[in-house]
């Protein structure tokens, strides 16, 4: 029955791909570190009324649980709720700008096996309590940086601002459910719905050449600044202007190659207030990180603040690095009962120099071909001489 | 209400304590890693049929959740269970002995609020598939080894044998339940419980004085081996030679220094099978760290293997090692707009030395007083000098 299994969506990471996901982990954390971020942790359980509720991810993702009074707790979905609930509590709004680091597993209950995973890594960080288009530029060109120096190449990050299409969609459609149903086809991505979508709305034809030109509006940043500038209203229009200022500061950082401009990107994250943005890595099919402002969060818990963000999946960055996993390189030594003193001696001594030793006593070996397909060098001291063996 | 709340026993980690926390664990790790063991990671969530059951965790401290199909998943109560099914499903016994560790959060419901934290991390080793007394002594003198590396002064290692434990009461009571409730006296080292309980029992004086020595079979290795040795059955005596044994290995690895014998020691883990442990710290008022021979778990998974293991209780670590909190050394490069190019090319100069630098665009400072308190070195690129200001 159960014996052997996970619940659904449930991994388990053996050695191999956990040296090589602690690796990328560091490489991450390393640069995230080294920008001044410091990193924390929050518990894997929350109040469903504090972050699970204020989640975007829709309520049958996540796991919810009782606790013995009878309230809701909820595995953590994502991380930017609860460093919101720790900077809002924990810290003085003096302090701020506050730059927090974290790598931790987030929760996302999945219904079907072989699907998604329902525990996963997510590494990042939030920027609260600064407003300037400066702090959205440090947070692209560090989540830019950290990929780098995870050995990331030929990746993008499209970047949108959810006031140029937000405008665009109400201002153009002047309802509030009709735009929703476009911006939901802007989330799946499905122009060809979109665009039929915006054929069936009662609207003249130059709200709708606006509208069908929205999923134009990606690729490079100078054109597509320029192209939608024609377009927007007031509004959109100092949108325009941030995300012109973040290209001029982005230019700086020296990242633009890794840019391009998206004005048809919406999140499901519904508290996204600004510029966001998602990361691709070429030749992988899915998102490996995305981020963005979100000036509204710590409003609910009382403490009103800028802030801006990104989190990096870990698991993903590691498929989109093809990484051929390395052997471990581990030693062995394995001593009979009047060699154990020198076998230890030994074993001692070689990883004083940095080396990984496994100390065997030749009666735990259950099985000698595997131990000589395991360690690439076996070290016998067994019997009165000393033999040196590569298996 | 529950804006700024945690669930009962949650915690959060702030930066100090994360990085001292993260120092810490490294220092195990590397010495984990340096033995030859490889670490991995499981899932937060099992089937309570398969980890949560047969954990010894009382069911009153598991966390339980249904999962979309309604069976019951569990938190982790410990990582030895999951391992067991890891190492059951995933590693063919051809390839034992095999040397497992892990550093991961586990969780335990707690009823009352102040008292012991629901999740906490554990670090620690398995090692599976062999059934020497050999490995009994690798796992004692790595957690000695790992400890001291952490920087661990003045901790004890207390060992007993459940073999000569079980054989002394239930020989000496000669009744099942009689010989529990006299362990349990022992689990709760309520050694004066203990004797009343004993001089309540209908047995001749010469049964009731072995019962009331076995509280005193504790401190120096041969002495209490020796005292031992008049007191046992044949089963216990040959328990007794597994501890001479035991302690000869120890000498060897050059930690008898740490180690104390205690007869009295009984678990909670009723999956004990022989040799276990328990880890002290100095001026701290709790275990830091247990361990023992578990050598009938993997037979609930269907591939039986003698196993050992430790897991040391990062947390209690390092409040024994009394750590005080260095700061992080981060220094911030203050800009304003024209001076931003600079400010970015001096900051990412700083970060390549290896330095943690922020950058802070000035407009986003809310607090001058704070901010010169928040970094020890502060660089101005504003206006058209550059003011360099320790704060």
């Amino acid at each position: 029955m159960f014996m052997f299994e996970k619940p659904q969506g449930m991994r388990d990471t053996l050695p191999d791909l956990y040296s090589t996901k602690e690796k990328i982990r560091s490489s991450l954390t390393d640069v995230i570190k080294g920008w001044g971020y410091q990193l924390m942790e929050t518990p894997t359980l929350e109040f469903y009324e504090t972050v699970g509720f204020r989640s975007s991810i829709s309520e049958e993702n996540l796991f919810k649980l009782l606790d013995h009074s009878g309230q809701t707790l909820v595995l953590r979905p994502d991380m930017t709720g609860p460093i919101a609930r720790v900077a809002a509590s924990k810290i003085k709004k003096q302090q701020h700008p506050l730059r927090i680091g974290y790598s931790a597993n987030v929760f996302r209950a999945q219904e079907r096996e072989g699907g998604r995973p329902a525990e996963f890594e997510q590494t990042g960080v939030e920027l609260i309590g600064d407003g300037t288009i400066s702090a959205d530029a440090e947070v692209i060109a560090l989540a830019i940086s950290s990929l780098k120096n995870a050995g990331l190449k030929g990746f993008q990050v499209a970047i949108g601002h959810i006031g140029i299409t937000e405008a665009l969609l109400y201002e153009s459609v002047g309802d509030r459910e009709a735009s929703n149903r476009l911006r939901r086809f802007l989330y799946q991505k499905n122009y060809v719905g979109y665009k039929e979508e915006v054929y069936t709305l009662p609207l003249d034809p130059e709200k709708k050449r606006k509208l069908l030109e929205l999923p134009e509006l990606r690729g490079d940043m100078d054109k597509v600044i320029q192209a939608s500038s024609t377009l927007l209203s007031e509004e959109g229009k100092k949108a325009a202007d941030d995300l012109r200022k973040l290209d001029e500061i982005l230019k700086e950082y020296g990242c633009t190659e890794h840019i391009k401009l998206d004005l048809s990107m919406v999140s499901h994250m519904s508290y996204y207030t600004g510029i966001l943005f998602e990361i691709y890595a070429e030749n992988v099919g899915y998102l490996i990180g995305n981020g963005g402002r979100y000036d509204h969060l710590l409003d609910h818990f009382q403490a009103g603040a800028p802030a801006t963000g990104f989190s990096i999946r870990t698991d993903r960055l590691v498929e989109a690095l093809h990484i051929s996993m390395e052997d471990a390189e581990i030693e062995a030594i394995v001593f009979s009962e009047e060699n154990r003193k020198a076998a230890i001696r030994l074993a001692d001594k070689e990883r004083m120099e940095g080396k990984k030793v496994v100390l065997q006593d030749i009666r735990g070996v259950t099985n000698f071909e595997e131990l000589e397909i395991s360690f690439q060098n076996i070290t016998y001291l067994t019997g009165d001489g000393k033999e040196e063996k590569n298996g």
